[in-house]
């Protein structure tokens, strides 16, 4: 049986874990805190490396950031990560292969082979968390597009300059259907600027009509985004994954959809390959594409 | 030499000739007023396909309406095409194979193999006309979904219903992005209900400020969607073909796509396939795919 020693890097924590190649986390999932200079993650990951290189076939790395149809470098900036993170060569921490692909991608492999979309023929995934991940599958294969950045769930859903988005540009669907954007959402529907997410997921949960509101007008943001891809893509299956999919009314979403979209109905799923997803995924695709 | 007597059905028009297995067109044209009736136009096929069919290898036919992932059959509804015209038997109108492709996609195909997306790995095509069609070819293949109607241009840029789309939704990128939201763009500016697509276009040409404005607004909301189509597919080139297409300043939305997009440059060009594209792609897909 194949492994990988697989990492999933975020701007704020590292999961790491051993990976079979049916998907199985077959060590302990060790967490650290993502290091704040470039050494101290080559560092990291040279140790971890070190560690369990001679029991696994392939090193796969989860990552921020848009990753080369190679698989072996990270395009450009990559958010909240360490400036000049796109620099390291990663090949250089290992003697087995190093595979990387982009987080979200990861994640949407992971549904396609042990989760939410398997035996899809074309799926898009979303992740729903501090912002919006894509990944999207068609006939076996992600969308990499021309280099490596395709997925990238930066498209307008208003024309009116309203919000500045985290690419710069302004009103782009990962500015109203993040968790942060519910933060903006209830921001301006109630007019203080000190309330959270987390203020409007828990108002919801004990029924304040303001805060239902609030979170009403998010999922719709979202809807909308989702039948926008539903018509380009007409994917067996939309994903919903990350921290903020299990507050969604998947039902209403999907009844929306398949209302006012022109392709055939699509499906909206909550992502099942749960919250290792990154890691899962990243091993499985390195070890079926990589060795 | 492999032949293929090509047929592009449109609401007003249907076009016919037989195409070569390298796109040239080795008859005259033969231009019919659609038929109103299911009869009509299946009487009329069927006497164009008896003329030619021992000359050909196969009957290719793009046409309004999603095709299903075999070609063969129109999937429900198409647009300004009569009532029930999906449930026509087109193979049963030749001994030889006839073979079904959107007219978008084909139109995208004859870029793809003979026009100006040659050579690309993600190309994605939009005709600009009375509507908005979508051609995405992705490592040499169409992008069809799960059913065959993927590429539609339904995602919404607005967000505050203001503009029915023919799709029964609002305020979809066909509706700022055809050459009839040219012509409300101009209704709406100018509180003129008698203005015309063509005005604007001859404004533009006489230097009128007011239809110049008008024009920007058009070709803004365009850029706008294509801003987003380039982030979700990280495309070589973004095409732009049909009627509306020769009037977009390519270069000018070219710089502002690359100025917007997280993902690598994409490259705005217009089509050079011709005003037969359609059955020239459809043919090349027939004569590749169908045999």
């Amino acid at each position: 049986m194949k492994k990988a020693l697989a990492f999933d890097i975020g701007g704020t924590k590292i999961y790491s874990a051993i990976i079979d190649e049916t998907g199985n986390i077959i060590s302990e999932i060790e967490k650290f805190s993502t290091p704040k200079t470039l050494e101290g993650i080559k560092e990291l990951l040279k140790n971890e490396i070190a560690k369990h290189e001679n029991a696994i076939d392939i090193v796969a790395i989860a990552t921020a950031g848009a990753i080369d149809n190679d698989n072996k470098k990270v395009l450009g900036s990559t958010g909240n990560l360490v400036e000049g993170y796109y620099t390291i060569d990663f090949q250089s921490l290992s003697t087995k292969r190093v595979f990387l692909e982009n987080d979200a991608n990861s994640a949407a492999w992971a549904e396609y082979k042990i989760g939410a979309s398997q035996n899809t023929s074309v799926s898009v995934m979303l992740t729903l968390g501090t912002g919006v991940g894509g990944g999207i599958i068609i006939n076996n294969k992600l969308l990499k597009g021309k280099s490596g950045a395709a997925g990238e769930m930066h498209f307008k859903i208003r024309n009116d300059r309203h919000r500045k988005c985290t690419c710069g540009s302004w009103d782009c669907f990962e500015a109203y259907a993040s968790g942060t954007a519910l933060k903006w959402d209830a921001e301006e529907m109630l007019n203080n600027p000190n309330v959270t997410t987390y203020d409007v997921i828990e108002g919801v949960n004990c029924n304040d009509p303001e805060m239902i509101s609030v979170f009403n007008r998010w999922q719709d943001d979202l809807t909308t985004g989702i039948i926008g891809l539903a018509n380009i893509f007409d994917p067996d299956c939309i994903v919903l994954s990350g921290s903020m999919a299990q507050f969604v009314d998947t039902k209403k979403v999907e009844e929306i959809v398949n209302q006012e979209i022109v392709t055939t109905p699509t499906s909206i799923r909550l992502g099942t390959a749960g919250n290792y997803s990154g890691i899962i995924g990243v091993a499985l695709l390195a070890i079926e594409r990589g060795l």
